[in-house]
């Protein structure tokens, strides 16, 4: 049995990977779902990339954990990456990305997605430093799988996202392929979120180097959609 | 419950579609299965593609159909972009492309395939206007996860096509992306009705702009060798 | 019910086909697993592709096979490839290739695999002729949908590789394109043996001209991971 820290996307927070670390936790694997800084209720708007990452390499040193397999879904990429590269060796036994974002040194979320997505988000930004996603894109490109009613009451648990972490670009002192530990790609088929000239896998894949390929029929809200898949394929991943 | 109207493929008549209206039936909706002019006994066989895009305009009209799931299976997306330029707003709900032709203001089907088909079409097209496919294609490439037998017999109740639908260019007034009514694509993962270099999903998907991606496995005949997941993906696909 | 002959790939022997073998004789069918020439105890280590191939013609000369679906997995397409170009008339019903290469006169194994596999291949490979394929390469990239204990397990089973089958260029009198019997391609969809950007499928399967698609979800160790799905989709593409 393993210990999981699986790490939420944007505009999620950790109470929203509870349904697929229950399946994982019914195997006996143990499960944290921490949530990342700048998306609790009261954490500052402005919060920066540094200080997610730094968020979750509290968490793990204030709870001790080592020899973790360390989980992040789309944002959390971004955030398992700069963890991966601060933490001490053996800190994490395997690195999984779920249909997340694989940053080299100096890249910003930004840097990943689609040129509208970014002039999107630039409009769409707050004053107070956050943006949100639009439910009509919700609905057709990352919940394709699911009833409108499934997809309705998953928008409306969804949190304003700190702009900063999509801008800032991230500091890494070698490439992720580089890392000692193995890494994990799991992509679900029907994932939307990332254009199809721009997939998550390949294309942030293979910045992994040498990596294990899991796959599994979903979208991007896989883990409200069908949490026993997203549990099943995270621990196929994740296992040695 | 909604009511759908699906539009069947070329070398195809509306009762070849029954076996997947019915298990949409089954659950309640209500379902159209027209056949396109042109391809019914007794049909001008030089239809050209505006006569067949009017044909089901007309039977839209004459059974007062409204707010209807619009579904077009391959040649059927000439037509249902064509039906959905046209017709009042209201009358369709969403619009859902099944391994089908989209095209923008200009196009013919033949644009949109690999010159060699266009080629092969051309020398084959009879002194009639029709075209036929040839049953070693219609074999290997469209019904790849049938039987000899269940292919065969699936390729007797074909009929020929009036080769104006697929060499007459399209005329819209907006591409298909500017439609205000949602849109959906289904792939079906072993569908090699066109070459992999010449895709139906993305290349064909990609016009639609903003749309819910739906997949599934089986070929280009699925609607033969499994019409009840065709069904359930075109439910999945047509719902809000 | 049909005769199969499964010709294995690279560090590969017949005994390790049998599992596949046994779901396709439960199902009736016929199965012949031939070890191919030097990749059998007390062969020559410096065993030629031409040698390879001729192996596979003995074989089935000496059994009085005729009407054979023969079947090549991943190296083994190679050898069927030049099986196909070498045999009589009537001897192949149908040729499958199961993750395989497809070579063109005068290409070598080497000319169809990223230069960094022919780099590794060419460092490791032994004085005495052979190249073993490294553990960690087909715990991650070929065994993915195993457990750790089943990688070893299958990896414990491998023998080493003359190297020359993978350096020496093919002679056929013709692509397999024109080969007279038809084809298949069956690709399971997690096989990241080759990259992504130098796929199995649609790469190498488009040097058959028309052929049959079948897919399946595994890994290249399909085989060992899951043999029923394996034999279920040879049969698939294997039948007429």
């Amino acid at each position: 049995m393993a210990t999981y820290v699986i790490v939420h996307g944007a505009w999620h927070h950790g109470d929203l990977m509870r349904p697929v670390a229950a399946h994982l936790e019914e195997e006996g694997h143990t499960v944290h779902t921490p949530t990342i800084r700048g998306n609790a209720p009261g954490d500052p708007k402005r919060t920066s990339l540094e200080d997610a990452i730094g968020s979750i390499v509290a968490y793990i040193e204030a709870e001790s954990l080592f020899d973790i397999v360390l989980v992040g879904h789309s944002y959390g990429g971004m955030v398992i990456t700069g963890v991966a590269d601060r933490v001490r060796p053996g800190t994490i036994r395997r690195l999984v990305y779920w249909n997340a974002f694989v940053p080299n040194d100096g890249e910003a979320l930004n840097d990943l997605v689609p040129d509208y997505f970014t002039a999107m988000f630039d409009q769409m930004s707050e004053a107070d430093g956050t943006v949100m996603m639009p439910f009509p894109i919700w609905r057709e490109a990352l919940t394709n799988d699911m009833s409108e009613e499934e997809s309705k009451a998953a928008y409306d648990r969804l949190v304003p996202q700190p702009y900063r972490t999509f801008t800032d670009k991230i500091s890494l002192s070698r490439p992720p392929a580089a890392f000692e530990m193995p890494k994990s790609y799991i992509n679900f088929t029907e994932d939307t979120g990332m254009p199809s000239n721009m997939p998550w896998h390949p294309r942030l894949s293979a910045k992994l180097g040498l990596f294990r390929l899991v796959q599994g029929s979903g979208s991007h809200g896989v883990g409200f959609s069908n949490p026993a898949l997203a549990a099943e394929r995270i621990a196929t991943a994740g296992r040695d």
